[in-house]
């Protein structure tokens, strides 16, 4: 069992009625096999335990009042931080008088992680409707950590393929908000939010970004679409300017195919669709959701909360065991930090 | 040798200082091993000798006057019915005088497959930014053979990889004017304009339309997004009252994997990347566009002038050779079409 910094990571419960619950249970079993490291979750133990029993799963639980206790327990139970549940929690079958617990387990996560208890949170998929007919204001995930966090940084979400990592500029918003709210100075800050992680997260020295464009043919000068010359080509501009290794912005459909992807460490990308379709496409089961921006170290699987398959069992756990391994190696870098010790960018160097 | 219905297809000659000459140059060199239909180009016979000197390839040039010579010349020669260049034609270094001849060589081509005397027309790339300085006001090649075709359907972009069909509703626009014109109409028309082609070009007894959501996660409800709700939903509606197999609309990143793809016959996108992203990525060079809903067959590459590396000759001409073979079986099918003898849809019916 592998453990980090010698605390464990915290995993939320996400929406009861999806299947987050059975990930957790899966990716325990297989915590052997896939080498998974150290973790507890804050959930309702007995939901979990009922989950088991159905599945025929053998699963011990064990209540756990302190993080710390999670490293003696987890190589023969499953530690888990009690977040009692007051409604159903029938998959398949959201039940909106969980959502303050939901809401609460993400919480005593991110405390946890922000108190040096845990050493990274994973978060669970959630199911926004529910959480939005409730109250819940945030557009994502990461915006309701970011504001958790009190970070003033922007956060930013990076997808993590073997092949592949994007990042996108503008995340949850209507397509077309998200194209009337991109400007330069976001594209900007993005990618020196991106930089700093590539090098301190995932040891890439001089990491090298493709900047997307946003209009078919990248605009064709002009002709079809603006935000290239006004926003996009300026951005590019001063980000080499501030010394960053940039090229852009190309033809978003010219950019993900294999050759391509061998010319950058990271795909700048203008809004969701245009990194998760790619990243999708290439490598459905195995994306890791990495925010970037945070006061702590945060992943979570790269899928929602598939209420057509919770409670079955089916579900693939890689997503989720991927998000535990990348958030360990990211933890085990930070320590082990060096400036000197960072490798070369596996990329042509653009200067 | 094929050729099609007893009559040649007719090429156009393309941007001449992009590489659509030595693209014509290697499909013919390359006709037996290919199995290329015959085809003539419409282009001056002067720089295409210059560029197969300079590549130092041996390709004989013949000059025809009647498409139907092509016929006869094609084993010994690259047929070419005569369109002179007033300018220059130097490989990467356009020049606008001669963009009346380009479009002179689409407007010759179109009216000899209209008249019958060809029996379809591939185009080679043209650089549409040299183009509109000299006055050309169309947003692309499809939208100009509609326009001289004086076509009263609405022409329809497919582009046609081995895995993968895919069908923007939306074209030639900047994104934000694509979302802003979007409606349910446009959908269901491009719906059924492909739906026939499906049917009586490619063989498809009852075509399968996966239709793709606009905006990230489907809209979520409306929180992110209201035109799945407001015109896609409705029109999934109005094709299945028609009695079409349609389903969606699907998050378009979940759309494009490789267990997505064995669901559908062709994919319906909203705006130009969505469908060209997926279809380059998985397959960057076999891609062939076809242009429905014209009163003739219409295929082009699924590639630019590229201009970078234009008369080298290190063109892929893969994408060019689907063209005129996707052409030519659509020419084929069409002379017999028989409504009893159609293949079923490959993917499960959806109904």
């Amino acid at each position: 069992m592998k453990s980090t910094g010698a605390q464990p990571i915290v995993v939320t419960m996400g929406e009861p009625a999806g299947i987050g619950g059975e990930l957790v249970l899966k990716a325990w079993l297989a915590r052997k096999k896939w080498q998974t490291p150290c973790f507890f979750v804050v959930d309702d133990p007995s939901r979990l335990q009922r989950l088991a029993s159905s599945l025929d799963w053998n699963v011990p639980i064990v209540a756990i009042e302190n993080p710390q206790n999670a490293i003696d327990a987890f190589s023969s139970a499953l530690p888990v931080l009690t977040q009692e549940l007051p409604g159903s929690s029938t998959p398949g079958d959201p039940d909106a008088a969980n959502a303050p617990a939901v809401i609460e387990s993400i919480r005593e996560a991110t405390s946890l992680v922000m108190a040096g208890r845990a050493s990274a949170v994973v978060t669970n998929p959630i199911n926004k409707k529910v959480l939005y007919e409730t109250g819940f204001t945030f557009p994502g995930h990461t915006e309701f950590l970011a504001e958790i966090a009190g970070s003033k940084s922007r956060p930013v979400m990076m997808l993590v393929c073997p092949n592949l990592k994007v990042i996108p500029v503008t995340i949850h918003l209507p397509l077309i908000d998200a194209i009337r709210s991109l400007n330069r100075n976001q594209i900007v800050t993005t990618v020196e939010i991106a930089a700093d992680a590539l090098v301190r997260d995932f040891g890439i020295e001089r990491p090298h970004f493709a900047i997307a464009a946003l209009n078919p043919h990248g605009g064709e000068g002009g002709y079809l679409g603006k935000e290239e010359i006004d926003e996009i080509a300026p951005a590019v501009a001063e980000l080499k300017a501030r010394g960053l290794s940039v090229s852009g912005p190309t033809p978003a459909d010219t950019l993900f195919h294999e050759y391509a992807r061998q010319t950058y460490d990271a795909a700048i990308c203008m809004y969701h669709d245009q990194a998760l379709l790619p990243a999708k496409t290439i490598d459905f089961s195995n994306g890791v959701n990495v925010t970037l921006g945070l006061p702590f170290v945060r992943t979570s699987p790269d899928h929602g909360t598939a209420f057509e398959i919770a409670g079955t069992g089916v579900a693939d756990e890689t997503s989720f065991v991927s998000a535990l391994s990348i958030a360990y190696q990211i933890v085990e870098r930070r320590i082990g930090y060096n400036p000197h010790s960072l490798q070369e960018s596996t990329v042509t160097q653009h200067v």
